[in-house]
């Protein structure tokens, strides 16, 4: 059964053309209506099946529109939000889907014409790459959808939290701001990291890459400056995230200058603890 | 056509058997002996083909070795390299497997048993995992090995360096010196620095992680004691590398701070520099 008469994707990268497949894939919606400035992108997100059709205008995309997914780079999303609200059916939905939530959700709280009808969301499923092209129909399964609503939330919660879970998102629903501070531990920080490791790395020393720094830098190939926009909208938390880890970085490398091999081989084992509890 | 008579492996962990894989599969060696310590984990090696013949005692198990590779933790090479020097036969050659090279190979270049017979390797292929049932036949092909001659080096180089081209390594000549200060930025640092993410993360949190953090950390799964040997034997560079690390991080938290968006993108966009470079 269709849950959806139609949904408006606005942004068809990787995130918003895999909701597209995996809404097409589950026959969850009707029609799918894919929106973006560049023409050509849309057609590949049309070609490939993420979205029955396609338009660059904004407003007359998400005119008939029940649902509407954000998809576009955080530092946009709170005006396309505030642009979809002021065009689309007075029943209609919106989310989004942007790695930060504390700006975007206050923000959007604030005005009348989002307050009651946007939840915010966050589908923990990124990747180092970007653009349709490398969209997945199974892109959300297993995995984590944080949903972000502000105070009490409203009647639109339930909704967006049942979106997620059918396209197979595990829903965990968090306030905007314990949602920032998660993510800047378990997703900013590892980006920021991964990136001073690699920036820090002698060229001449690449050749000698293994499968360690390889797989330690991997999310440093991510777009530098959709990931810009995240680290300064998630300021705060990724700065005491940072905080934290010099620390830790500081204890190792005392117990590592003073050859206290007792102490290094605990904060090593602390370290293997934590990964292992993850699993490969 | 046999590259070798008998070889003797000494530690038949994931290194280890692996290059007793690698042997057999090639066809280049008629006898291949494991040596350890632990029963069990020698059967282990044995049955999966590792080796064709397993023993505890090293002196019996090198005495008729054409080859002696020393595949033990590194705080336990120098000691094992010199017991086999003084039961091997004479013409008879000694490398390891070690991911330092200067304090092993300066030991070894000072006692006339070892001086010429040794020659120092480090095949950049392990893993986060350890252990003979982890092996695989194709660990070295197209990995690096370096190889570490001391000094002007002796005729045994160009035969270490044949053997690990046997079995599909490109091999690359360093300093021990040079090695370690190049493994200490791509390899020691990664490890330390995966392990302090790691471990600076909330219990928590975990259940968000995506794939951004399990790549970041992947190699903080490795054994924290072969860890704390490693960083200790390397001690001088993993510390120039930790502080080269830290002020390329104190640059971003500044950058961040100062929501200097310009200075945040040129860091983000070097790090993705060198990370593209070096492929998936």
């Amino acid at each position: 059964m269709r849950a959806w008469e139609t949904v408006a994707i606005v942004g068809v990268g990787l995130i918003g053309a895999s909701i597209g497949l995996a809404l097409r894939r589950r026959g969850l919606a009707g029609r799918i209506v894919g929106i973006g400035r560049n023409a050509s992108r849309l057609e590949t997100a049309r070609a490939m099946g993420a979205v029955t059709t396609v338009t660059t205008d904004l407003d007359a995309g998400v005119a008939e529109a029940d649902l509407i997914v954000v998809c576009t780079p955080v530092a946009m999303i709170t005006s396309h939000v505030r642009a979809v609200a002021a065009a689309c059916p007075d029943h209609a939905l919106i989310t989004d889907a942007g790695s930060t939530k504390g700006f975007i959700c206050r923000q959007l709280a604030a005005h009348a014409d989002t307050a009651s009808r946007f939840v915010g969301s966050h589908p923990m499923a990124g990747s180092e790459k970007s653009g349709a092209r490398f969209a997945q129909e199974d892109l959300f399964e297993q995995r984590v959808t944080i949903v972000t609503p502000v105070g009490g939330g409203s009647d639109a919660v339930p909704q967006i939290e049942a979106f997620w879970d059918s396209l197979g998102s595990r829903v965990v629903r968090m306030s905007p701001d314990a949602h920032d501070a998660a993510v800047a531990a378990i997703s900013h920080m590892p980006h920021l990291i991964a990136s001073a490791l690699a920036a820090a790395t002698a060229t001449e020393d690449l050749r000698l890459a293994a499968g360690g720094w390889s797989d330690t830098t991997r999310v440093a190939s991510g777009d530098a400056e959709l990931w810009r926009q995240i680290l300064i909208q998630n300021q705060g938390h990724v700065l005491q995230s940072v905080d934290k880890f010099a620390k830790v970085l500081a204890d190792f490398r005392e117990a590592l200058a003073t050859e206290d091999a007792a102490r290094l081989e605990q904060l090593l084992d602390a370290g293997k603890q934590k990964r292992d509890a993850l699993g490969s």
